[in-house]
């Protein structure tokens, strides 16, 4: 059966402002798709002109409860060369079991990262040689997942990815856009190393998005997306109009639900999905596996604004 | 603790041949992510050279059970232009409540973008200007979800999506890419209609992606990922040479999840996610909301082979 409802106006180039949409159900005996019928008057959209487009970004970290002191073993950088660049690397933690600190590889990662972003010659506006380039010139022992993404200013957006960090672009209150992680089996993601048996950035994920004017983009380490569903990413930037205050929300909540051993986070049920149970004196007790995962929580929030 | 496993030799650019991994476990007490640890000697990965690239596409569609009398209202159509082109349409049912064929639209949708698909020089190779052109040029009453994808003979696959048709990029055995559904709300789609209370080609979600040698793409209708998760397009697909045998044992495969009432399938999972329940005779009975969804299932796998 088709659902009338009705849409609320949505400003179109008002970012972080949440779109409603009526209650909907499940039908659960037709199970019919249903169409979207709209009571405002029926206008094509407008002709979204191409812009001269940048980001306006706010950042928040948040260590894992037992790495406070060291500050974690995330890392990020955000540069405001061309349309912007936001970038996010987290330090593989078994390293601290062969006496090596997790934490320095993936801030020199970052570091080499800022140092060659805008070299025109060598890099020229590509994310995957970045992480080529800032990989090669790291003398650090560890290994990292990596994430970098570069706004061109004419709205592409270019993005390279080694292993489990994310992104969603989110626009009028829905996920446009995200990114899948790269791993070899669950909990193991791709990573650049020091040490030859890990990926390089010919490994990386590469591709390219077209954003417009009020797009709001989310990158963050495993520790955001592991704990916090895309729905309550949708719905916690949209509550808010400043980036900063929208990624420390965003962290908070991440943090909030990786210490409830209660909460049905994302990493729970992709366990479960993979076949991974609870430890026996659980099943016992009739429960299931759930929890959220402890971990360094990066969450880089992205506006696209025109200039 | 890192978990040192045994990496099988993977042929870097043998197709659909599934990458084995050992068995990995969740553990529970530290919940650290894993260091990959070869037992191969390490050497980085070669140059992937850039040579002309095109598609090898099988296609398969299985019409709703009670739609199988009309061939139900999924379309579709490959073209061998440029690198490839690969699109699918699915009608939103819910037109039949209003004494329309929910099938004439897509059909004639997928019609036009094939007569369309070749010219050079209003749609020069942009899949979402196709899309706009094939809509614009529409008679029938209708609506419908519609994904194209155009391969390039660089390799740049680029894809224009309007509403829950999907995507997915698998390198060695593993998700590189995939796309995400754009809905209004749960079951209610994006979708290009004949009313001008839908979405346009200005709403697609845009974005392109590098493929190389040897990667599978796996383009359906909702039917596919509604019933077939991730993990089991992959090992699918992987089993098979041929892509048409692949696209037929997904679809196969959805088939059989979606006339399945104790499978827990993807629209399952996502339904309780959403907050739907089970009805109440089935909560009495300590049941949970399961189930594959009854759907025209539409299956497009193209494999990347070098001319």
């Amino acid at each position: 059966m088709a659902v009338p409802i009705f849409r609320a106006s949505i400003p179109k180039f008002h970012p972080l402002i949440h779109s409603l949409f009526a209650t909907s159900f499940i039908d659960e005996t037709s199970k019919k798709r249903r169409m979207l019928v709209s009571c405002a008057p029926s206008e094509p959209n407008p002709v979204r002109c191409r812009e001269e487009l940048s980001f306006c970004v706010g950042t928040h970290l948040i260590p894992h409860p037992r790495k406070v002191e060291k500050g974690g073993e995330d890392a990020f950088f955000v540069s405001s060369y061309n349309g912007g660049v936001i970038a996010v690397a987290d330090g593989v933690s078994g390293w601290a079991e062969q006496n090596v600190d997790p934490s320095l590889f993936p801030k020199e990662l970052m570091s080499n990262a800022s140092s060659f972003v805008e070299d025109e010659e060598q890099v020229n506006n590509n994310p995957q040689i970045l992480i080529g380039k800032a990989h090669a010139a790291t003398s650090s022992i560890g290994s990292a997942t990596v994430m970098v993404a570069m706004l061109e200013r004419n709205g592409i957006l270019k993005i390279a990815n080694v292993g489990d960090c994310g992104l969603r672009v989110i626009r009028e209150g829905k996920v446009y856009f995200s990114t899948s992680p790269q791993e070899h089996y669950f909990d193991c993601p791709f990573q650049l190393s020091s040490q030859a048996f890990g990926q390089t950035y010919r490994d990386a994920m590469v591709c390219s998005v077209d954003l417009m004017e009020g797009d709001t983009i989310v990158m963050g380490s495993d520790g955001l997306y592991d704990n916090v569903f895309d729905h309550e990413i949708v719905s916690t930037v949209t509550g808010y109009r400043d980036v900063a205050d929208a990624a420390k929300a965003l962290a908070n909540l991440a943090s909030s639900h990786s210490l409830d051993s209660n909460f049905d986070s994302p990493y729970s049920v992709e366990a479960r999905a993979r076949g991974f149970e609870a430890p026996i004196w659980k099943k016992i007790l009739g429960m299931k596996l759930t929890g959220g995962k402890p971990d360094d929580i990066t969450v880089v929030v992205g506006q696209v604004v025109s200039l």
